[in-house]
């Protein structure tokens, strides 16, 4: 959907927006005031060209022979992405993942925040894990809606996957993030990322002779 | 290192080599014999002529006008990445993420199964996980010698993460898959992947209005 200043963009685009933003964090932490797409394309492994394409989608943000101002560059990318405001997250599955995910601490401290967690299971309901208590999953719907959350982790076994997205979008919540190895069918208006450890371990079985 | 048939292809080629495997097999799942690039360009978001490219450098696999034949694809994606062989891999961090890990049925399945795990916590040692025993790192890099480990996961704190990645390069591991929110500084010839929530959240909210 175009709004305003807003354009369509790939999500390959969207994706590799928060690694931009990771890389030039770390450069601010080492007081870096300015970089080129050519250092970001050698530091991160992405054709220089793709870089400079992908933040030309959102506005002129570098100089020629200058590069991109470190810190406008971070805020920049931080507006594209929403992160000047906080975005509550559900997440649904309370075993070991989903405290794992709850107690990180990275995640606690950020805009992204998980702000409620549900399991269908009675003996994790009621249960308090990171400042929370775990609900059962009968007002999944209500809960989500009355916190304004629109993002959700799927941290449930693959076979009950389908079934949480579905509660999911009937919730209003537009962005899953997956961590069963299932693939979700949901709208097109809904966003799906997939983590899938088997995948990037296969990677890496690349590069074992 | 360029040896025999194996040219030297950048990561980002290597990282989506997994992706199509994981959608050549949901189509072989589907009984789909043969896909054209467009058809996996569509359904992955990935740009046609990139998906050719990518597979080009490994040989001719395609037929122009039918596509690929997705048996065949499989089983020459699996030789390529190395996964027509068992790569045991270690385990380091037995917290709620490592234990996770360990349970995960899909992964204890596959040829890239955690054969040992480790924790530098007294509590921890000797705790059964997933049928495996939780070691000490004392012997770290004894044990992964000795076990022909060439693969380790990274799922401790951000503060232990480096010193751990130094001794999985000195056990001769040569790919990390690092969970930690910590960028992991290691000789060229080691690879690491990052697994990163924060960074995929950041994703989804950009389709947050």
């Amino acid at each position: 959907m175009l709004q305003g200043k807003t354009p369509v963009v790939s999500q390959a685009v969207v994706r590799r927006l928060p690694i931009y933003l990771r890389y030039l964090q770390q450069l601010q932490a080492r007081e870096v005031d300015t970089v080129s797409s050519q250092e970001m394309g050698r530091d991160l492994d992405i054709n220089p060209a793709q870089i400079r394409k992908d933040l030309a989608y959102f506005g002129e943000f570098g100089r020629k022979g200058i590069g991109y101002h470190v810190p406008y560059l971070i805020e920049k990318i931080r507006q594209i992405l929403k992160l000047d405001r906080n975005l509550p997250v559900a997440l649904v599955g309370a075993g070991h993942l989903g405290i794992a995910l709850s107690n990180y601490s990275r995640l606690r401290r950020s805009e992204l925040a998980i702000a409620a967690i549900f399991d269908k299971d009675p003996r994790k309901i009621g249960l308090a894990v990171a400042g929370l208590t775990v609900q059962g999953m009968d007002d999944f719907e209500t809960r989500v809606r009355e916190q304004g959350i629109r993002i959700g982790i799927v941290a449930v076994p693959a076979p009950e996957a389908q079934a949480v997205a579905n509660r999911m979008v009937e919730a209003g919540i537009v962005g899953i993030l997956n961590f069963a190895p299932a693939t979700l069918r949901t709208p097109p208006t809904v966003h799906v990322r997939y983590s899938d450890v088997t995948s990037e371990l296969q990677a890496l079985a690349y590069y074992v002779r």
